[in-house]
């Protein structure tokens, strides 16, 4: 199958690995770009020295397509977009900022570019600065969210309405069900999150994962909105926000409580209790731990079956 | 085509109108029913007697299937039963309340039973409670909605794995392409709230069908969660309420800003400034007011349409 998401990047399935904070090293990267989809390397959560080497480490893993996830508020953004550059990479997906400050620089640098947005408004601001493609990601996605809080469903057709470029879904898709459901809604191509948190490769904590694989509907809520919006899982730390907010925390209250570090405490050092741990809603429907491969091959099998089943039905 | 669903009811297509509180009486649900879908009267804004008007009214305006949805907190609820079993209504929706207090004693006058859920834990309860399918609204609906704010992508593919009865899913579809991409998730049929309010023979005020067109993405919030959550427009009467949350209200003083009526004063009488305007997100896709016949006609065609284009995907 080609789509221009697959032409985009030069791979088999349009589908994403998701750029993931404290998930998402070279491993999962390569892993995914191996399997036929793009692997993405999450910036967000790397000094620049060490995406550098997680860069030098996918090339060396993988001769497929990979790229790169670089939340545009990073602190140091100038440095890590030099490094990409230098380190030869070709894809760029951007998320947490605005697009037209580096879409124009990164293109002259023959990479192509992918924002991420929650709303329409964004989406056609992203169109506006140059980039190549859209991901749509719903209220229900796991970690920073948008505040309009529009879901998948509405989001997809609706932004797939105002833009003429393509379209990428994010936000509750874990199984080939699911990316054919968003494909039906006007999605070239499907980015996947929380589904890659619980793979083998995977950098998350074992423990993470197995609490990953826990979670039931209602086991994630979107919170400190007031700072960046976030869906965490009902842990502790996260029981703590709510016991705050009773009290009618001042915006420097949530950020003394939410302190430095709490993602990496969480996902990435396994303390499920005062730890941040971000994750979609569809977690609820994810039940094992496997390599990137096998999910991908499932994701393929089920997205064929479930398209098959459903063309036998006429109204 | 035939399912479980079309079989349920005996209705030419699987998509219910839904029963919508002061949008949805007896023109609206015979329009629906005589255009092949499950027509509801919303019994949620009417006394007793006024219901039963609605019930005798609609009975001689099609020789369709159609039926009555009845939150469960309803003041009146033995009235309304009793009425229901009277003028030989053969469908209940049930929301809002315990599906085991009533669904037992609807059956045994040969009344097929569907209940209204936003969580897999309730419809679990549903299924207990011996209701002939379920209706698994997500996070995006307008007007009354769950506490745990599961999307429809997330909670129609959980709620299926769950339940072993048959699941219409609600919440963001007012398309053929949405109806496709909520069958594509498991639903068995599709409930259809949004778009019907933009109908000509929705019972709601011209001006609210007005204003649902101009709803862009990011239009609607969920609020009011202390007392019952509740999507609404963000007109005056919200803002009021998030001045009103700056202060720390009590629940007293959020029922006092909520007062009584207020649903009524904005959808059915008009006052687009005070009133309540329940609308879900799916707003932001709908355009025109027509007719319910080709409102219809435009879900069938662009369904069937829909399903041969992603027939030809294969990954």
């Amino acid at each position: 199958m080609k789509n221009f998401i697959t032409i985009l990047f030069g791979i088999q399935y349009p589908i994403i690995q998701a750029g993931m904070v404290w998930n998402s090293g070279w491993k999962l990267a390569s892993a995914s770009s191996n399997s036929g989809i793009l692997g993405l390397i999450g910036a967000g959560s790397m000094y620049p020295d060490v995406l550098r080497k997680h860069i030098q480490k996918c090339t060396l893993a993988t001769d497929k397509p990979f790229g790169v996830n670089v939340p545009l508020l990073y602190p140091n953004i100038e440095e890590i977009m030099q490094i990409i550059v230098e380190e030869d990479v070709k894809i760029v997906f951007t998320s947490a900022g605005n697009p037209s400050t580096w879409t124009h620089w990164l293109k002259n640098h023959g990479i192509t570019v992918v924002h991420v947005v929650s709303s329409v408004k964004f989406a056609l601001k992203a169109e506006t600065a140059g980039v190549d493609a859209i991901v749509a990601e719903g209220f229900e996605a796991g970690g920073h969210n948008g505040r309009e809080e529009t879901t998948t469903f509405t989001l997809i057709p609706m932004v797939c309405k105002a833009v003429s470029i393509p379209v990428i879904a994010a936000g509750g898709i874990a199984t080939g069900r699911g990316m054919l459901s968003a494909m039906t809604l006007g999605a070239q191509g499907v980015q996947i999150g929380s589904r890659f948190v619980a793979s083998k490769e995977s950098s998350a904590h074992q423990d993470f994962k197995t609490e990953v694989l826990k979670a039931k509907d209602g086991a994630t809520q979107l919170t400190l909105k007031e700072l960046t919006p976030v869906r965490l899982l009902k842990n502790k730390f996260y029981q703590d926000v709510v016991r705050l907010y009773q009290s009618h925390p001042t915006l420097e209250d949530l950020k003394k409580l939410l302190g430095r570090a709490r993602a990496k405490k969480g996902m990435f050092e396994g303390d499920l209790e005062e730890g941040e741990l971000e994750i979609g809603q569809i977690a609820g429907l994810i039940d094992d731990i496997l390599p990137v491969k096998e999910i991908v091959e499932q994701i393929i099998t089920e997205f064929n079956a479930t398209n098959k089943e459903m063309s036998n039905l006429k109204l």
